[in-house]
């Protein structure tokens, strides 16, 4: 039993739980697996966590070369986050033969192609189950368990502060604002939100997704990608009343015979009775389509140090035995080539259903007016609600439409918002059904 | 890129799904993967069946042997059904140095030790996806995405018929003989039912899904296995009432410090908030609990052609990465040795909450009687509902309890049962919070 020796850099929180998860474990791993894995070296640039953690003859060091560097170490494991320094380690370490492994959904989203090319280049493993769903398995479910399928849809809940606080909305009545101030006093949202709550960390990781479904490369800026600042309490209220709630969904669909892959990441509402609109709080959710399996839904923890530790794990006993067996590109990566790229589909060529949420002066003709424009967009309606709601002689008008194009729709609001009966800008949700 | 020849044996239902799988997706495991997968050999007693199904130039035989002796074929598939000639199809195949993959849960689940270990000697893989959960990639996810988890918890659903029966009681409020009758005019459930609704099935599944986590090996016959052929659509109700859904649940707890695993398989009542008690029709679901992910739930479709044809061709596609990589034993499965047989906690020392349905005479002292006799065994009540319903002068008298060893529950119900006020058999139903 060749020992596999493991050497880590970034030793923040997640770092913190595989150092804990690998303490937990090695002996069952000697013991059930016959795999001999050591915590070789541990490098951070804060030397005060090594003492927080069970580290046990591991060598410490705040330079992450002295890693890199030494020929002792298989893998190197990169939990350093961001795309500048963490980019240059995976490539260095990839460069000295090491396999690799990150949960750095950011790094894999925006430069997969380069950190693909060179780990093939290597010959080495370069795996990241961390990078998207947390402790979920999912990229191995996808990857691994359904590849007897043509995965055509993947609908998911996946950033856990925007659930946490779109839930925490829709049971407290709360405004957006008061939650998420709530929700970073509770250490459930980071002191600078803006990647989360702009839909950006759900952006990454539906790239990531999105690219393992299609075969090709779906870089991260061509997803379109609105967060849920601008939810209201308002709008939650009235998706309930219409049956409805409200959660910030990635969305992957292939549409046979169309342009591009639909791939997009945005406030999205779903019927109460879906299977997604019971997902609450911090938990993160990925319904999976495929042409044989049908449904498929992982339900679990996205984040948080122990979860993603579990996946950073896994990964280790992957590549482990990919190193036993000398088979390190067992999963090929030819999905992220350069040569591969996939279209992504406008949003203008979007179908949906939509919420619309006019603000109106409270006067006749109005409904009226925003009934005929839509319809001269080909936009059927499918129910209105308007609401004896004055404040400052203000009234809210709901419409839900059929399916209509977003092009449509959109053309449509840009007529309607230059109406001199609107109040304030008028909020459109997509209807996921 | 050796082609990989694959031998089927029995094209039934999921057989058939997976020659249609297979001819789907051979072309992309070329394309994408790398893999040259090739059906190469078809048999099944009945010939007709080659006919309605895309098995291009596979030679289709009705000898399963002729897949057998045929030097050229790398992996069997077994999809007989049954413990007997499957038995010795898996066996024989083993033994001429042919990798096996079974959806086979009867065969794996009371031969497992046998099978596994002829695996090894001949070292070839033995792979089982498609035995539990049908598309659900739950062994792939215990054995491999979760490995680095203790895992110490595992609640399922995991018998559809079952779950589409009670699922249609709950929602349709009728008798449990009128939906099981509709249920098999609809295919839904087998012309003789008895293996599901009995919990055997369900305990095949449980059965490995305990030997999965447990690390040795746990006999069918040693698992308590309760069916649902005594739940009455008045205990749906009454459930409904209390705030509760009724579902067949496979259990399996990591006791720490205690005499064995708790493994069972029974009806069970889950508040309506627990994320089971929302898994309806035939749908399956698996929720995981390790020391490091927290809680993991996997849900989809967990049987039928299509799904489990799914985990068949997932199973084929690891098979013969281990053939290409030269690592048949790649996943070990020690777990499954004779030597390492994991001893299960008996029911007397089981700890539920439970709920009682007495049918008693409507006179004075009954209920005084009733809950003395509980509480000379130390069990607490936590709610008592008594109805005013009168059919031959019997009421109901609902008891949920406080958590209590079923021994005591046991010798409880004994004394009471004996009591001239008792008109028919008490109804025992344990509650899993």
């Amino acid at each position: 039993m060749n020992e596999i020796r493991i050497g880590l850099i970034g030793a923040g929180t997640v770092g913190g739980g595989v150092v804990k998860v690998l303490a937990n474990r090695v002996e069952a791993f000697k013991k059930e697996l016959g795999l001999s894995i050591k915590l070789a070296r541990i490098a951070d640039k804060l030397s005060s966590r090594f003492n927080e953690l069970p580290v046990k003859d591991a060598i410490c060091t705040t330079e992450a070369n002295d890693v890199i560097n030494d020929p002792s170490i298989d893998i190197v494991i990169e939990l350093i986050g961001g795309t500048t320094f963490a980019k240059t380690v995976v490539l260095d370490a990839l460069n000295h033969k090491k396999h690799v492994i990150t949960a750095n959904k950011a790094l894999i989203a925006e430069f997969g192609p380069q950190i693909f090319e060179c780990a093939e280049k290597n010959n080495v493993s370069l795996y990241f189950e961390a990078s998207v769903g947390g402790g979920m398995p999912v990229i191995k479910a996808i990857r691994e368990g359904l590849v007897g399928n043509d995965i055509f849809s993947v609908k998911t809940i996946i950033n856990g502060t925007c659930n946490y606080i779109l839930s925490t909305m829709t049971s407290e009545g709360l405004p957006f604002e008061q939650v998420l101030k709530a929700a970073q006093e509770k250490g459930y949202a980071e002191a600078d939100p803006t990647l989360d709550i702009s839909g950006g960390d759900s952006g990454h990781k539906v790239a990531i997704l999105a690219s393992l479904i299609s075969n090709g490369y779906i870089s991260y800026d061509k997803i379109y990608k609105e967060g849920i600042t601008t939810i209201g309490a308002q709008d939650i209220a009235f998706a309930n009343e219409l049956g409805y709630v409200i959660k910030l969904l990635g969305i992957i669909k292939k549409d046979k015979g169309e342009d591009g892959l639909d791939v997009r990441v945005h406030p999205a509402m779903l019927r109460k009775n879906h299977i997604l609109a019971s997902v609450s709080d911090a938990f993160n959710a990925v319904l999976i389509e495929g042409d044989a399996v049908g449904q498929i839904l992982l339900y679990g923890k996205g984040a948080g140090e122990m979860p993603t530790a579990s996946a950073v794990v896994s990964d280790v006993i992957d590549v482990a035995r990919n190193i036993s067996g000398k088979t390190p590109i067992r999963v090929p990566m030819n999905f992220y080539s350069y040569t591969n790229a996939t279209s992504v589909k406008t949003m203008d060529s979007v179908s949906s259903r939509y919420y619309m949420r006019f603000t109106v002066d409270d006067r006749p003709g109005v409904l009226a007016s925003i009934a005929s424009d839509l319809g001269s967009q080909g936009i059927s309606i499918a129910s209105v609600m308007q609401k004896e709601w004055h404040p400052d002689n203000s009234v809210p008008v709901i419409i839900l439409t059929h399916q209509a194009l977003e092009k449509g729709i959109n053309l449509a609001l840009r007529k309607i918002e230059q109406s001199d009966y609107i109040r304030a800008k008028t909020q459109l949700i997509r209807i996921e059904d």
